[in-house]
């Protein structure tokens, strides 16, 4: 459909005061560039920038009516339970014509949850075999 | 090779004071029962138990005589880079006749972050279509 081409989605990640921290989310999103032409971007809720709210700002000057978050989150606490529908109760009442969701986090969702256990199956076999 | 049914794998997580942050881990560890007879468990950072050192410490006690980490971290920060080598060398100590070794973070492996963001694109595209 036509509107999937100006859906926007944003990565959102905890944020570390570890400048190497953000280098997995960002491979992410270069895998995503590589697949799509669709508005991609990256943001964190804490200690890292850009903020959430800077990305969705961003993404709406740009001309983005509809955007998807992505938690990348292995589990879920507060952050994710709290914070996240605030700030994007927020973002909604910022910019009345934006349609602005969420996915569950990518860690409660069975086909992460199933590449994860593939992978700690084969990491073990390897070193049984050594 | 006969090696590998004597492998134990210990899923290690940050932990969270929240005890629902958990249940994604659990998910995977069955998902990882449901395939292998070897011994595998999960353990803890800090706020939950049990920690890494009382799940080496079981397996141990069960007769395995190598064990594999598997740090279900998204990211690398002083968690995975400065605590997790202290514990396994202090583990190490302890057990003169184990092979202890452990995996690289979870997000920092291809096949993970492919998955994550094959996931980021499917639910954007969703959203776009709805």
């Amino acid at each position: 459909m036509i509107a999937t081409a100006t859906t926007g989605t944003i990565l959102l990640a905890h944020g570390s005061r570890d400048p190497q921290w953000r280098l997995p989310f960002e491979s992410i999103l270069k895998k995503m560039q590589a697949q799509s032409t669709a508005p991609l971007a990256l943001a964190f809720l804490e200690s890292m920038t850009p903020t959430l709210e800077q990305t969705i700002d961003e993404m709406v000057a740009a001309g983005t009516k509809q955007i998807h978050v992505v938690p990348v989150f292995l589990a879920v606490g507060s952050h994710v339970r709290k914070d996240l529908p605030n700030l994007l109760e927020t973002a909604r009442q910022r910019h009345p014509g934006l349609t602005l969701e969420a996915s569950a986090a990518i860690g409660e969702q069975d086909v992460i949850q199933e590449a994860i256990a593939q992978l700690a199956l084969r990491a073990s076999t390897l070193a049984g075999s050594k």
